[in-house]
């Protein structure tokens, strides 16, 4: 099996299916090709919610603001899973969610027909020739080698102390909520009750149905993670916050 | 096989992929993730169009304002069909298309990681235990039993006395056309001719483009339901109409 | 396996997906169902572009304004790979990128059960009955009959002369990248120094990331011809150019 992820929107993703399907056999299946254009950060979080779900699997993954850049093309063994992509951090938070130590590997040499589509030319091939090798065992390719120092990304950790916590903003959802990189643990104890979000009070609950549409609720969402979100609404428009924000949450 | 359908956009869909990924070999086919947020009745409405298209299938359909608030999760027997979704009507108008009389179970018991996001976390591993099932019969699952009262969805009827029909919008597409609930064979002998809609005479036709282009058509749309339509525009902007809007047809 | 492409949006192409499951196990790969609405010209271009990637495949691509009109059903044998669609042009620039002399047939009769839905009532079952044939060979369908004059599309071939080209914007890519019909090769002695598009100067390069963010950019696309390109913008606005217009290039 395959997966797909990008930020390419339509057509080009369909360039990249066909050039897998014309080397490999494998299943194909599509996470997103919707990403945000570019936003590294944001497809990096998403891939390590999403991943995770799939069985063993070689994931392609393109956000490659830097394309034609020189900078490397990575394959990271990661547990039963391989991930194909960028060398720009965009594979680490996944890799690390799916294997205690991933093993990066970078391509040694590449000749792609065109300098800016290299998903179709040089990741799309590489996904579809780990995909033969016997047990998926990347030091099998012949262009394949340890990378040294690739390129690393970690999402922020929060300031916890009591009933305290300071975190920020990690990406708002296709539904307006926001994620904060703040463990749900947090407000375990405070189902039911309020906690104040950046001085605001606002009740804590389990799932969205339980205030009155257009309400405000602070809820754990389906990543695990204290979420801002409004009931048939938007929570990143209602709290004001975007991607990076800082948050401070204080329980009653 | 089994069917996605659902409001999630991206990239929620993918997660429900790679867990029933995880759990069966079994085919996968999106219908669509583009559903309006949270709009239980026009997603009931194109599931009842589409899914009868498919051969006999599993389908995942979750459009679930209500995720979270205790409303039931169903299984239905319909025909040689399977469908699974909350129980808020979204799966009865297309249950009756596939079969005289479906039969609901609903799931007892279910423990989920998240309180937000059944479609993960409860939908679609139901989906795919429902498809390991030997004939997918549902009473063989231990945890689906009879379903006694489903929350019921059924669209309007229209009023349809001699030459004159009061319907009403029941969707409006991609396109722009705007759907009634009027059965197409109300116009097929204006074939050629005008109704008056809303008082305004249109012209009745088999086709867009037999009208010129900007102006407006009434025809029968796939669905085999009066549609009204703009040649290469948009038919609800120009009849002025959205869903829900009551609609009065008179032929000549 | 068979490829779908669509300016349908959504939820029509699950109609054709059910269609095609329901009369063949042939795997399905999508294309893209986003082409622009009613855009041949657009959707030929990308067509060319994509499906020569894909392993031999009967390829379904559906964007016709005038369904219900009389306009042809075409196949097209193209070497190994079967087309399917409207005779509207939509299918010879990907024909003839596929195939030195490709053969056209159409449909001689069918019972559309909708006039406004060929994708679903006629050129879907179509594609699943010819991947059903022996060897994908057309004339072995029993209503299929050699096309005589179907309707050409060939997109404008540009002036070259010595070191000043005068050609047009073919498409405009989800980037907004304005894609020019003028050959790639004819910058690739610039490359480093600069070409005046419609008078003005500006860098040649390989590829995007080697001018400043914002900077306008003269660059060999992905497909092979000389696109003008704004890093991490849109060229199209920059260059105020849009499909059609015409562009002037001088080198140095």
């Amino acid at each position: 099996m395959i997966t797909l992820s990008s930020d390419f929107g339509w057509p080009y993703p369909a360039a990249m299916r066909g050039v897998i399907a014309a080397r490999t056999p494998a299943r194909l299946l599509d996470v997103s090709h919707e990403f945000p254009r570019g936003d590294v950060h944001t497809a990096a979080f998403w891939l390590r919610e999403i991943l995770p779900w799939f069985p063993p699997a070689v994931h392609l993954a393109v956000v490659d603001p830097g394309v034609g850049t020189g900078r490397d093309v990575l394959a990271i063994d990661a547990g039963e899973h391989v991930l194909v992509g960028p060398d720009n951090g965009l594979l680490w938070p996944v890799a690390r969610a799916l294997d205690r130590a991933p093993s990066p590997f970078r391509l040694t040499s590449f000749e792609a027909p065109s300098e800016t589509f290299h998903g179709r030319d040089v990741f799309a091939p590489l996904a579809a020739e780990v995909h033969e090798l016997d047990g998926w065992e990347l030091p099998a390719h012949d262009r394949l080698a340890r990378a040294e120092a690739p390129v690393d990304l970690r999402f922020p950790d929060p300031n916890v102390c009591g009933r305290r916590a300071e975190g920020e903003i990690l990406v708002i959802d296709v539904f307006g909520n926001a994620v904060t990189n703040v463990d749900g643990t947090f407000v375990s104890d405070s189902l039911g009750a309020t906690v104040a979000v950046d001085g605001e009070p606002v009740p804590v609950r389990r799932t969205y149905g339980e205030v009155p549409p257009g309400d405000p609720v602070v809820t754990v969402g389906s990543h695990g993670k204290v979420e801002l979100a409004v009931r048939d609404g938007r929570g990143a428009n209602a709290f004001g916050v975007d991607v990076g924000s800082p948050v401070r949450l204080e329980k009653e």
